[in-house]
This record gives structure tokens, C-alpha cells and sequence, in this order.
């Protein structure tokens, strides 16, 4: 058997993301010899030995890290500063630290304070979820065929991006690098704004009286459904995610008002020629995407 | 063999919907024993020849409509009231004229002047629908377990309901009787407004730089990949949709964007409490839908 990537990967926070890196590295070991799962909640460390993906599970963030040589930040992304803050002075000369963030500048930002030299540390962002949560949630699979983008900055070496790289390709995943400004502009309208509806809609609906509220859950078209799937995602991660991304979240959300205000003054006015074209130029995007596949 | 409940039916415009009535007839011959498509586009009357769905294919309105003793119009919300105009002096004793619109007081108003005596009208609304659209894309399962609405006026005779609720399920919908206005809200929330949230987003995509949009594209998230599934729907039936129903829907926009304010103010004031708190009302919503199942 050739060398594994690393020797001892460390999970900190095994959710739906931690959980599937667990679940990938149990299915191939070419990834990691070892794995340690650690948690702030106990009750999420006894379900993942109950699971049994992890090699080991730890209550103590010390003795997580210590002998790993590759450790993993999958918590929400306001707790990223005050985890990096328990763990790095115990981690040992020439790991690597990575984290799983939505949103990178914050995330960034929190971490690099609390970094010592004997780490590197290579900010990414793997693009796959579902609307579950927790490690009962994971799977070996679920970055096959996703996006996970790098954003690396000046504490990242190109040994480092080039071993996380290789990880997140062994994980299934396709790797691009961008500039953490514009990943989160990106991230901004494609993921966090979409949530941000989505909650919203569900919000609206829970306002209206009990009568027609209860007949729009009777009657949920597949559109409506489809909002309420992607607002059943969990609540803390999408709070940190919103708070910590407001500057590019509230600017897309800007220009998305003043879009829907256009197409309400449109339908107010009975423009059907504006309509029209907006729909066709949605179908557009919609093409673009499909054809990309 | 029983009686069939109709011994002719005829579609007027057979599209998603119209078409897919027409295989699930081919399948079931106890719903009607002849059936008859009709499009003013002479091109989706070759198209369905070819696609042999029905037992005949007429390129004019008179000739579809003169033996029928059930006519179903499933032509966009906009056009009900020409295509009534143009095939009820034809229509025979007894026989019972019903709508497929999304909307149902615009199209009341529509066809009700071009009511005769002979016929009865029972306005009725099957909410069931994919992305795609015109004679292919139908099938004959689309309305399985699926919700008809049905919002009888008094042009509706109980003996037509009693029919027509029998017709939607053979075609294996679950049927419920609303009043016009409060079905016209209720399908604004659920189905109306969703719509117009997707086209939008799509639109704001559009209006990104070119270098943000192509990357827009290439990482799509899952959630913003529903919202481009839900604005690749009809551009022509979602504009008539929406100049149709337009009170109702521009009502639950208002509503809508008070709570999208009130979110984006939480977020920019970092008010965690606020934005937890809609989330987790937002997937109670979520967990009764699912429930209900």
C-alpha cells in the first residue's frame, strides 16, 4: 500500500460535512491512517462512536489535535475564531489547518489571529450540502462531482494548498482558487441569498392567518415545496453564514429588491413585453447551467 | 364495459397539461371514449399527429368542439376568454366547458360573457406542472396525487361538479372546492409568488458583470439550481399568471418584502436572535409539509 496523504486527519465539529470527510476516509484509507472526531457537544461525540466513522472520538480539543497532521474545522462559521483559539497552541510543527466555511473573509479573519508558525493554513469551501444536519446527516459521497473552492492567503504555503488540493480531490470534489473578496460575492447570490429568500417565503407564509396558512401547507405547489427543502437547513450555520458574509449578502439582496420591485411595477402596469423578456432571459441562465453538465 | 364518464372530450391547447390529459384518456378509456386536440398553432397540431395521443387532431375550432360533451381548456391564462368566444356558438346541448388556468377570477371574468345555455361551466385548477412545457414534455401521471381546485360559480350545475370532480380523479387528482378570491391567494403564495422570486434572481444574475456571471454559472449551488429549474417554466403562461392574478400576488409580494426588509435590517444590525428565530419558524413549515405526506 503507497503512503496515505496524511497520517492523522483531526475533524472538529463531524456535522454533515465532517461527517461525510469521516465516512470518505473510513471507504479510503489512501486519504488518512487515522482519524479523531471532537465535538463541543458530547451528545454529537457519543452518536459518532455509536456511527463508528471515526478511528477515534476525543471530548477534549487537546488531545483532538496533538498528534494530527491535518486538522479540519467544520463548525459554524461564527465559532471558527473561538475553536482555532482552544486548538492551534497544541497543534503540532508542520500541520496543516484547514476549515469548511460558506464565507471566507470573516472566516479568515477570525482564524488568523490564533495561528502559530508551526501550522499553514488553506481557507476552502466545499460548494456540496443538503437541508439535513448533524452526523447522522453525512455521507461518503456527498462531494462527488461538487465544487470546492480554495481561497489561499499568505499562510498558506504551495505545499499545503497542494496537499489540500489532493485531499479535496480524494473527497471526489473539483478544485478551483479565487480571491476570497470575490468568492464571497459569488457565494453571496448563488447559496446565501437563495437560503435568505427561502427562509423569508416561509416566514411570510407563517404571518398569514391560520386559515390560509393552513391550506398553503395542504396544497404546497412543487415550487413552493422546493423553498421550503432549502429553508429546512440549519439554523445556526445559516445565521453565522449570513452575519458573517452582511456586506456582499446585503448588496446582492439590493439589487435583487430593486429587481422585483421592476417586475412588480411591470405586472401592476400590465407590461407584458417586460415580463416576458425577464422570463425568457431566466430560461437562459437556466439553459447555461443545464448545458454546463 | 361500463359507460365511459364522457363520451367525447376535447382539448383546446394541448400542451404540458392538455396533452397529458390526453395520454392518461388513451390509457383509461372509461374517462372518455373518443377525445379530440385542437391548437391555433397548426404546428402543435402536426406535432401532436405525430405523437398519436389523440384519437383525432382538428386545425379548427368549430370542427374540435361541435360533438364534444366535455371541453377542457388548457390554453394560457391570457387567452380563456378569446378561445371561449371563438367555440362556445358552437358547443352542444349538455355539454360542460372547464379551465386548467393557474388563475381563476381573471379567467371567470374572461369566459363568462361568452357562455351560452347550453353549456355549464366548472372552473377548475390542476396543481400539478414541471419546468417544461408543449405537447412532449406531458405524461400521463402527471396529476397523480396531485391537487385539482376546483371554485365553481353559479354557471356551475352540481350535476357538472359531481362530473368534473369525477373526471380529475380518474385522472388521479385529489379534489377540494375553494372560493374564487381566496384560491386566487392562496395560489399566489404558493405557487404565484415562488415563480416570480426565481425569475428574478435569474434576471439579478444577468445583471452581474460578465466575469461574476460565467462564475455564477460554472458553481451553482443546489439552492440556486432550483430557482433556475422553477424560471425555466412557460415564459408566456407565467406572464399571463402574473397580469392575471395580480392583486393577490402583488398583495403577498408587499407582505413578502416587509420580511425581507425586516431580514435584511437583523442582518446588517448582526441581531443572531431575529435571524434564528424566522429559520426555525421557517423549517416548522418544512416539517408540516413533509408530515402531511
Amino acid at each position: 500500500m503507497s503512503t496515505p496523504l496524511f497520517n492523522h486527519i483531526t475533524i472538529i465539529g463531524p456535522g454533515l460535512i465532517g461527517s461525510s470527510i469521516l465516512r470518505r476516509i473510513q471507504k479510503d484509507r489512501s486519504i488518512a491512517k487515522t482519524s479523531t472526531a471532537y465535538d463541543i457537544d458530547p451528545k454529537v461525540c457519543d452518536r459518532v462512536r455509536v456511527l463508528k466513522i471515526a478511528d477515534q472520538v476525543v471530548n477534549d480539543p487537546e488531545e483532538a489535535v496533538q498528534t494530527a497532521d491535518c486538522v479540519v474545522l467544520s463548525v459554524p462559521v461564527g465559532a471558527m475564531g473561538s475553536v482555532t483559539k482552544e486548538i492551534t497552541p497544541y497543534m503540532k510543527k508542520g500541520s496543516i489547518l484547514i476549515d469548511t466555511g460558506s464565507t471566507k473573509a470573516s472566516v479568515i479573519n477570525a482564524i488568523k489571529p490564533y495561528l502559530t508558525e508551526n501550522m499553514t493554513y488553506v481557507p476552502s469551501h466545499p460548494m456540496a450540502g443538503t437541508e439535513f444536519s448533524g452526523p447522522d446527516a453525512g455521507y461518503d459521497t456527498l462531494f462527488e462531482n461538487h465544487w470546492c473552492l480554495l481561497t489561499p492567503t499568505e499562510d498558506s504555503t504551495p505545499e499545503s494548498i497542494e496537499k489540500i488540493t489532493k485531499f479535496w480531490q480524494m473527497m471526489g470534489a473539483n478544485i478551483r482558487c479565487l480571491e476570497v473578496k470575490h468568492h464571497d460575492k459569488v457565494c453571496a447570490i448563488i447559496s446565501h441569498l437563495p437560503h435568505l429568500l427561502a427562509f423569508t417565503i416561509c416566514n411570510t407564509v407563517n404571518h398569514l392567518s391560520e386559515e390560509t396558512r393552513t391550506e398553503v401547507l395542504d396544497y404546497a405547489a412543487p415550487s413552493f415545496r422546493d423553498f421550503t427543502r432549502i429553508a429546512s437547513s440549519d439554523p445556526t450555520m445559516w445565521r453565522d453564514v449570513f452575519i458573517n458574509n452582511r456586506k456582499a449578502l446585503l448588496e446582492m439582496l439590493a439589487r435583487f429588491t430593486e429587481d422585483t420591485q421592476a417586475m412588480a411595477k411591470a405586472i401592476r402596469w400590465q407590461d407584458g413585453e417586460y415580463i416576458t423578456d425577464t422570463i425568457v432571459q431566466a430560461r437562459k441562465i437556466r439553459k447555461s447551467i443545464v448545458d454546463d453538465k
